[in-house]
């Protein structure tokens, strides 16, 4: 197989020799010969002649995305580039694969979704699961302990030693900035802390070695009714019915500073040091959230837990609470619509992970990190939908002047005129053929959406002007050939 | 390894849990219970007590990108996706991984390069090793037969049946307006065509079957003398030392169309027909190229013959001539200099490859290509030492206004002012403590360069102004909180 590309290069080259030794008429001897090293290297390719037998496909789990999924992609990642910039955020990149074990013992459960690479007889290799623990890497491998970064447009940190929950507050603000302007529908921003979670745990008598996995349980509360999460419990994870019951009590009580306050007067929650250290941080959070205007989305709800292992504080996930999407117009389309919106899940989330650096770190030296990973998959097809759903056409270029001829032979002042445009920093395009017709040239600028037309005829070239065709309303006028470039940029600048 | 974290969050709360038995002076037995407990836990983690043992780096042949790098790439990618904008490219994405029989026999010697995934249960996948191969793929899959796109700000290809030589025109003209942009230095673009050099190995003897293999050797030419690639050619290939000798002789010209010319009259070369296809539409390609004013960096090369197996018509490689980076200011130096930009090498590259969508088609229809793809990381490491020699300050973030506190306990005023901005879409930010020193604050503003600051002190509560002060020039005055924000966007707006 390693070599299909070039025995097709050989067969090309062979076939011709054959055609140019019969059409010279060469000795029979000759043809015979080549013929039989033609057929040989045609035998090579196991008969399927150039034509491949595999399945067309992207790997498992992966996909395409198209020009108008990209445009609509690249509106997302403006939107949320802008918020992090507009909070002082660096960027940096780190690889798409990482050394295994930096990525060992990491993720909890998750661990068995990382791809691994074959050992092609060097390191042992995963591709990245996450951005934090690359990004908890880079700090412990450059010893920085203070910074403020976003990575590929998504993943947004503030790593550092500072006042209590300041960080925090800016993380959640930038949760609710950036789903308030990508205009997704009304959204829920669900609040906790890993200390009150271990502390409940604690005093409704789950055993130490039991809290991580009992916090994966209580994870699923968000797509599981308790029942079966209970039954989780008990049957699978092997607490009592009376230890889950009164986890059950606590994880179904949602509230706001109120709730906290209440809380650390709970004769049996308050025993725990931890969760009363995390009840108070969760009221600290709160009077900053006032402050950044973004109480009216953010709920403290005891059963939010997360996934990964490595969060150490607080933790959040933004939910949409409806789509905003029409899905359909029948009662039932749209009771299956609400039906639906439920499971849209997580758009958002994020967490404290004040240990994760130092798991890095030769002397184990912590750097306090807090962070927030916007869920673009989930976002980018609500959007899609929605583009779908609405009449408006998504536009896949951004260009502004076609460059046409009205009459045959002009290929070469199209060139020298869509040159000029180029040279002056306009969008333009032509088409790739000598003669293509006038009609032919303008369909495509309605289909592109294209704004404006430059006309070449015989008649403009003795003129010297272009004509100039405004797409929408189908004015012609005729522009001098220097005031060109001035009237087109007047002409699409956005206002 | 699997379970270190859990282990560590359960070491941490069990620690408590015997402290405060300790502190409550519990009954010795429960204690020393606990205390057994804690030592099994800790052994668990094999006495490394949290430190770990591994070494700390990237996969071989990965890096990361700190802000200051992030930063140059920035600009380096948004003159290049400018540039792809300008010429009316869409663009698509596809993933990282591909199905390992999807890349198998597109690359020829350099296949040995890629990185296959771990089989795990399911399909052979391997990691992406162009973005050429992906997009082929792509257009077969969804039977695109004509589009004009970018991916990941480096590859732009023109796919469709047009003219002879207009895309292909387009192409250089993309890659001269780039490097121009960039201001790397001065360069070349040398242009040569897959069938010019198989209708010369043919010519000058060259067995049909090593033709791809005696082509990845001329390729070596812009690292190697001819004197060791003629050795590579007979030693290893086998070739005869008459015909290298031929083969050497053509691979020295060097020219423009006027080359072309000549070689079309050239007896022995004028014999193929592959050879008079490609000559002739160098001819027509260099007319365009006059047209679209690019012929300055032009060079028709005949040693010009590209690693890759996919290529079947016009190829095209740019190479800086200069690194217009001062590097050295003695003479040795400057000389070494020289040396060094010899072996910079190629910046962008592309060609022609109109077979490669058609081996992905069930039924062999093919789709003809023509693309460049741009070297980003040698440009980015050029521009890198660029921004190093020079003075120029390369700032990291795009914070416009530093909100500071003069006095202590205005934390809550500071989160409400800095709320307002990024409400209002000013990109600001504020120290995460309680109580920052007026001083390290505005020392921050020097080092960020963040050109403004917002300084929030009792005296301008009272007053219902901020006193905004420009780093610059250390002015400073009061302005009334209503007009603060219209007076940010005069001062930073991007004349």
């Amino acid at each position: 197989m390693e070599d299909k590309a070039q025995i097709h290069e050989a067969i090309k080259v062979q076939g011709e020799l054959v055609r140019k030794l019969k059409s010279e008429k060469a000795n029979k001897e000759q043809i015979d010969e080549e013929v039989a090293k033609l057929l040989e290297l045609k035998a090579q390719l196991g008969g399927d002649d150039g034509k491949h037998q595999f399945v067309l496909k992207t790997a498992k789990g992966t996909r395409d995305y198209n020009p108008r999924q990209m445009a609509i992609r690249e509106k997302v990642f403006n939107t949320i580039i802008g918020c992090f910039k507009r909070h002082g955020a660096e960027t940096i990149d780190t690889p798409v694969f990482e050394l295994k074990e930096t990525l060992t013992g990491k993720y909890g459960e998750d661990s068995k979704l990382i791809y691994d690479l074959k050992d092609q007889g060097g390191e042992l290799l995963s591709l990245r699961y996450d951005l934090t623990v690359p990004f908890a890497r880079y700090l412990a491998m450059n010893k920085i302990t203070n910074i403020k970064r976003y990575h590929i447009a998504k993943d947004f940190d503030i790593a550092g030693q500072y006042d209590a929950m300041i960080p925090d507050a800016e993380c959640l603000k930038i949760v609710h900035e950036i789903l308030s302007e990508l205009e997704l529908g009304d959204f829920c921003i669900k609040v906790n802390d890993r200390r009150i979670l271990d502390g409940m745990f604690a005093v409704c008598g789950v055993p130490i070695d039991k809290f991580r996995t009992i916090c994966s349980t209580v994870d699923k509360l968000d797509k599981m009714a308790w029942a079966d999460v209970k039954k989780e419990m008990v049957n699978e994870k092997g607490l009592s019915e009376e230890v889950a019951d009164q986890i059950g009590e606590y994880v179904s009580m949602q509230g706001g500073m109120d709730l906290a306050e209440r809380l650390l007067q709970d004769q049996k929650l308050s025993q725990s040091k931890q969760a009363c250290a995390g009840l108070s941080d969760i009221k600290l959070l709160f009077s900053y959230l006032q402050l950044l205007q973004v109480t009216d989305k953010v709920v403290f709800d005891l059963s939010l837990a997360r996934g990964l292992d490595y969060y150490t504080g607080v933790i959040y996930e933004a939910v949409l609470t409806q789509t905003g999407v029409g899905l359909g117009s029948t009662e039932a389309q749209q009771e299956a619509h609400a039906e639906d919106s439920v499971s849209v899940g997580s758009v958002a989330g994020g967490g404290r992970y004040d240990g994760l650096v130092g798991m890095f770190d030769p002397k184990g030296r912590k750097v306090p990190c807090v962070g927030v990973s916007i869920g673009i998959e989930r976002i980018f097809s609500i959007m899609e939908q929605k583009a779908e759903a609405s009449a408006e056409k998504v536009r896949t270029t951004e260009v502004q002047v076609m460059v046409v001829s009205a009459q045959k032979n002009l290929l070469q002042e199209r060139l020298k005129l869509v040159s000029d445009l180029w040279n002056g920093g306009v969008k333009a395009e032509m088409m790739y053929k000598k003669n293509p017709k006038l009609l032919s040239q303008l369909q495509h600028c309605e289909e592109a959406g294209i704004p404006l037309v430059a006309i070449l005829g015989e008649q403009e070239l003795k003129d010297g002007v272009v004509k100039l065709r405004v797409v929408s309303t189908r004015e012609e006028f005729d522009i001098c050939r220097a005031d060109l470039l001035a009237e087109i940029r007047r002409r699409t600048s956005e206002a």
